[in-house]
């Protein structure tokens, strides 16, 4: 069996969540097996260019495989955080949703100029909030090429989209839909 | 220098933040160092008597050190969330807030009864939220006899009032004050 259909065996699918018609892929089964959540940080890190200063994961579930992605590379960890959680200087990145628009930030005094940051989340969809990380890690003087996700759902456009923003996209498993 | 003030020396303290009179101890620049990070996650994984099955990380700080202290202990990690953010079944626990209450939540399939499940979160302070994530794992059948903290404000009670809920409390660094 393949990593990607071992890592496939162990994620959820739940339909309509969260509102009807969205197939939610849970990789909260997959968490729950220290065999995949091994492999899944282990195939992740061997694809990464090294070397890696920083790992950036998004709130919250980018906060799971950041710390042990940043172990496997020596790397520390860079909190990307939704509005009003940091408690220091912040800068701030807005992106659109369906309806309306959403915020991520970080510490202004988070990185140094040139830190060669890999960016993390569990799924990738349309990119949106990837996306909004990337130019907000750039805005603080960060050089990101490569991001990592366990899921890509590529009919979404999120890979393409972060490629054509010219970072390198690593996916353990597709997934096709929504 | 002790381990306790080698971490020490890497968490900010961040005055008035959530609001006046609170010194924010933040665990974001120990987080950025990659030798914080390990040394954090070694010496709670240390301290802690195993077999381990499954490790839980409160949203969302909690969620850096589960998955870390999870592949140091080869445990899973179950994520314990806020409302709503789960796709499955979930049960629930609520907790008193200076005003009103607040309510995590966890996936009501997530473990098998007997699991011995470690508790883990960035820093206890008056302990609500770890004495409901208890309850919580206990309701589900869960066996919970260890927490571990990177950081405690012994001044709030937290830890003492864990330990009265016949939970055995690992911490790394005590800071004085609130």
């Amino acid at each position: 069996m393949t990593v990607a259909d071992q890592l496939r065996s162990l994620i959820r699918t739940i339909p309509d969540f969260p509102k009807p018609g969205i197939q939610f892929r849970d990789i909260t089964t997959l968490l729950l097996d220290p065999a995949g959540l091994r492999l899944a940080t282990d195939s992740m890190a061997a694809a990464i260019a090294g070397p890696i200063d920083l790992v950036a994961g998004i709130e919250a579930r980018g906060f799971v495989f950041a710390p042990t992605l940043a172990l496997a590379l020596n790397a520390g960890v860079l909190l990307i955080r939704k509005d009003g959680k940091l408690p220091g200087a912040t800068i701030a990145e807005d992106y659109a949703l369906e309806y309306g628009t959403d915020r991520i930030m970080m510490h202004a005094d988070a990185l140094t100029p040139g830190a060669r940051v890999l960016l993390v989340d569990d799924l990738i969809a349309t990119g949106g909030t990837a996306r909004a990380a990337v130019r907000l890690i750039r805005k603080a003087g960060g050089v990101v090429t490569q991001a990592a996700f366990v899921i890509d759902l590529p009919e979404l456009g999120g890979g393409d989209a972060l490629r054509g923003d010219d970072i390198e996209v690593h996916s353990l498993v597709a997934f096709e839909g929504h």
